[in-house]
């Protein structure tokens, strides 16, 4: 049988099926998802949930013109397969493939790209002000799942839409009202309206309304019924209301004519409003309908493509988010003080294997990375000791919070950073590479890095006892797999750990590239070059007497650091050297300035000149100028 | 007749008055505010809406047990007139007296420090929450202005505070109804709450029947009629109410007795509360309500304090902000695309003087920094040019925003960074130092800084026709005072200028920090040593051709930076001789890694070592450790 779905090389060719064959281009989009997601991993649960809401937006909507902006965008695969990337979506999340997010770069379809939450509103309410100005016609929606309205970025951007423009489209892809797990007053507030009996009815009312009048009929009556539809659809949701959207729904958003019907009707309204659509994550699919979690985002080779079962992975070494947590579930039936606080991440963070052994001492604040840090600077004033566990590149958005709630107050919150470092296939929204740069100005906060997980495990307890603020970045995935202590060390704040004397080159090797530093010296000591190699522990305060003595023996100082080098681990031993007057030259190995696309790690590293071989060209190279300096 | 104001060294001293005699305190307090900040400066107009609702509450709660958490916290000078604070009042914003606003440090009546709008509530749920483990009694008040509701943190932390505790009192100090200036949706919404007919009503009658059953007796029964009395007294707010606040007022929060009622029984309530009450900024100083904006905050000497008349100001040299403004005016007039946006900063950005001449190109968006670049992000994907105007602080809040949403996408958004450097008088919560280290790691951006407002002309020209992310920073307060050519020019991105040739030492002072460098450099000529000074205009790229050639010849180099020497334009140069592997001495001339308190600018850069007599000791110390470097 031929398949609809190979016909479909733009938007416009789904123009001409009829809504029973968009059903079945539903099922093979479904298909194609599940058989290419086996082998590249990716966001499955998503997009699965999301397939007839994309497929009823494109079917009504004009892309490129009119513009989908989606929240996140982790949920684009259906938007990609359908905008011209279909034979290239085996690539997904390979190193010149397609990447897993939306980006502007890859395709006229993806306005705007993201990977953190919140983001859509904001931008689509910029992009619809530039086409009122212009005097455009086309219409910009923002598909936003239910978790980015626990962001306060995307209340700020409704509290604004009703001044700036008169159309706007919000989808709200309410997935979470059957798993519950979302937290917070909003989430209350949406399963209240979903659970509403009278809506239920209404809504039922509506729906046979719909039926009734037609696809272009509806069309035609639209701007007609719109108070007496508004009367059958809408749900009395003062909250979106009073925040000047008209709320419509909610809505089945796996009801292919119901959408395509609603959409129509609200391209004809000239006023923000705001679709509340319910889906199912993992619909289609019973292995990431039952393992929701699991299944919003798996690794290559999680389950069988043809047999539709999961393939049992062997025990491996753990992840550093296990250690982190197991770690701090110790730590707190030690300490009573002991708080770990995530941004709607237990699963990504580790911290859902802590929450059941210390529910009183968990807090999921939703995606809202601000209020996690100035909520645990509260805690901190109180005598707690909370421990922040957001990776390094959402920390970002908690930038101010760290300098002036925390930092400025000297208040003792630990900031656990996961995901420092490359995310690889993820790509550059979700790279955590410049937390030691904006990290370093900031007074008052120590920064660490382990080696390996047993050295994690003494940084989190000397964190916990420690009096101010720190930070402890670590990075994705398996840890090293080294036997752990029984019981933590407190580490001395500052103090470097030398790994291995030598007498030529210093090389310090910060957490996970301590690896490269150990090969590199390897391959020196072949050339006949004596080389120290240092695990520096300490980013800030940087060990300065250690680094000294070895300025003063060393023909050249080497730092490796996962991070860019612009502003990093290298430069701040570049301005210890400077401060004291030393002149040894210094190599830095890092990642360049500029955004590092995504791909397996290894495929990157080599790439950016990442790997023990590159340094060792950087290396060799230095050392041949040696009293070439000054030309 | 004695002043009873005297007689309060502590709030226990009110607990023993009448309400009469609150309002005759609260009558000396205003006394007290005008008088002094006419000498000191500072934010007047907030401080004389909020006398009643500090009085009040003081009166009803037991501070330092109680805790009173004030957003922003610059409406805090009742707060310390009342909590010890009296006989230092004067010493308000000055070196090693009271700071402007709450401070840990300075008294433990001040339980959370801020500068930065929108985190009280965050940082009263974590306290809330504190107490709650160890089982404590205490009240925490969150006091939060209404334009905190603009912001995202606070919606934030509003959407997880009933998830999380059973007892957090927020007021809402509602000062901007009868102003009409506040934007967005929140602010039509307690618009209409205020204008409600139906609720003046009721009001009305809840007054009369609080009056009726008096003081001690409400209390009493407070909890019994608690169900009646929210009948009465709220309006039926669901927003609030949705998101897990019941909801009073509004109150009139000039009415002593009414409040003290009105805290008292919100002490005996087991939910989260929010209290509405509607004050008056500049109440009692009729200077401060006709010019509502201008008294926010003011400088010492902008009224005379014995005939309550405005002192004239002499016109002075334009702040840069002003410059700012009037270029983009200029700039729209000629170029379509121009759009400015503000973080409700009209006045304190100058772009109230853009406004009324390119209305439809002007956009407040509330004070919510991170929407601010994402709209703009928005924006510039339709061909605009949105020029963000957010001190260098608040753009610490929108720091993913740069990275994620701009940088990322290269989009040409402009970032025009007022108040970068000290913000001498506002203290640590308003310096800009961080933003060269915590910008100069993402890849894509250029940024500037000018070294006159001339030239400050010349870099926003030069950012409207950049196809790219583009940053200016520029200090807070008048410019240099140069003439300005008609029309700017367009500056060659990455081109330092040669100031003044030399042949021993280099000194690139950057923007501000210009006038230092050439006074360092006469100094040294006398001395007989030869100084090249350099404006470097471009932190990023930084002119590395330039940097190479004084490397090549000088003695030593020097940077000047109003920016901590962590990380910072300093740094950059480092990096820069490193990468080439030159190896001449480098002195970095910046703020320390500490946070700098607040006072007079002089007074400050004299204590931390940034005068041009600090700098010549440092040079010539390094100039006499040539050749001894390597010990």
């Amino acid at each position: 049988m031929a398949n609809l779905l190979d016909g479909i090389e733009s938007p416009a060719d789904l123009k001409g099926l009829s809504l029973d064959q968009l059903t079945v281009v539903a099922q093979e989009i479904r298909d194609l998802l599940i058989q290419t997601t086996a082998h590249t991993g990716g966001h499955l649960g998503p997009n699965l949930g999301i397939v007839e809401l994309t497929l009823a937006w494109h079917y009504v909507f004009d892309s490129p013109k009119d513009r989908l902006l989606m929240d996140v965008s982790h949920q684009c695969y259906v938007h990609k397969i359908l905008t011209g990337r279909r034979a290239r979506f085996h690539t997904l999340r390979q190193l010149d493939g397609l990447n897993g997010f939306m980006l502007r770069t890859e395709s006229p379809h993806d306005h705007f790209g993201a990977g953190h939450a919140g983001t859509a509103l904001s931008a689509a309410l910029g992009m619809a002000v530039g086409r009122d100005r212009r005097g455009g016609t086309e219409h910009i929606t923002a598909l936003c799942g239910d978790a980015a309205f626990t962001c306060g970025v995307t209340y700020e951007a409704m509290n604004n839409a009703a001044d700036v423009t008169k159309r706007l489209i919000v989808v709200l892809n309410d997935n979470e009202w059957s798993i519950d797990k979302n937290v917070g007053a909003i989430a209350h507030y949406l399963n209240k309206i979903v659970t509403n009996e009278t809506y239920s009815h209404l809504h039922a009312q509506a729906a046979r309304f719909l039926e009734r009048i037609g696809g272009r009929t509806a069309l035609k009556l639209a701007h007609k019924v719109e108070e007496s539809l508004k009367g059958l659809v809408a749900f009395p949701s003062t909250l979106f209301e009073e925040l000047g959207f008209t709320y419509y729904g909610p809505l089945d958003g796996h009801d292919i004519p119901n959408l395509v019907q609603t959409f129509r009707f609200l391209k004809e309204q000239d006023h923000p409003v705001l679709l509340h659509a319910l889906t199912k994550k993992g619909k289609g699919f019973d292995l990431a309908i039952e393992k929701a979690k699991k299944y919003h985002g798996i690794a290559p080779g999680t389950f069988d493509p043809v047999e539709l079962k999961e393939i049992e992975s062997k025990p491996g070494v753990p992840t550093y988010s296990q250690v982190f947590a197991d770690t701090l579930v110790k730590l707190a039936d030690m300490d009573g003080r002991v708080s770990a606080i995530t941004g709607a991440m237990p699963n990504g963070t580790g911290l859902d294997r802590f929450r059941p052994k210390h529910p009183d001492k968990y807090y999921d604040v939703g995606i809202a990375e601000e209020h996690a840090v100035i909520f645990a600077a509260g805690l901190a004033t109180q005598g707690l000791k909370p421990f922040c566990a957001i990776y390094s590149t959402f920390m970002q958005r908690a930038y101010d919070a760290i300098i002036h709630d925390v930092a400025l107050q000297h208040l003792p919150v630990v900031f656990c950073m996961d995901r420092a470092g490359l995310s690889p296939d993820d790509g550059p929204t979700h790279h955590g590479l410049f937390d030691i740069a904006y990290l370093r100005c900031v007074p008052n906060l120590v920064h660490m890095q382990p080696k390996d997980e047993d050295e994690f495990a003494d940084m989190l307890y000397t964190a916990l006892l420690h009096d101010g603020p720190i930070c402890v970045r670590y990075p994705r995935g398996a840890a090293r797999g080294v036997k752990m202590k029984d019981v933590p060390r407190r580490l001395e704040i500052g103090k470097a750990e030398l790994i291995r004397e030598g007498s030529q080159v210093a090389l310090w090797g910060l957490g996970n590239m301590l690896p490269m530093a150990l090969e590199v010296a390897d391959a020196l000591e072949k050339d006949g070059v004596s080389c120290a190699v240092i695990n520096p522990r300490f980013i800030k305060p940087l060990d300065e007497g250690l680094l000294m003595e070895c300025a003063r023996w060393a023909r050249l100082i080497v730092t490796f650091e996962d991070h860019v080098v612009r502003g990093g681990f290298g430069s701040a031993a570049l301005e210890v050297l400077s401060n004291r007057g030393a002149t040894v030259p210094l190599v830095r190995i890092g990642w360049p300035d500029e955004f590092v696309e995504h791909g397996h790690l290894a495929a990157l590293r080599a790439k950016h000149g990442l790997t023990t071989e590159a340094a060792l060209v950087k290396i060799r190279a230095a050392l041949s100028q040696e009293g070439k300096a000054r030309a």
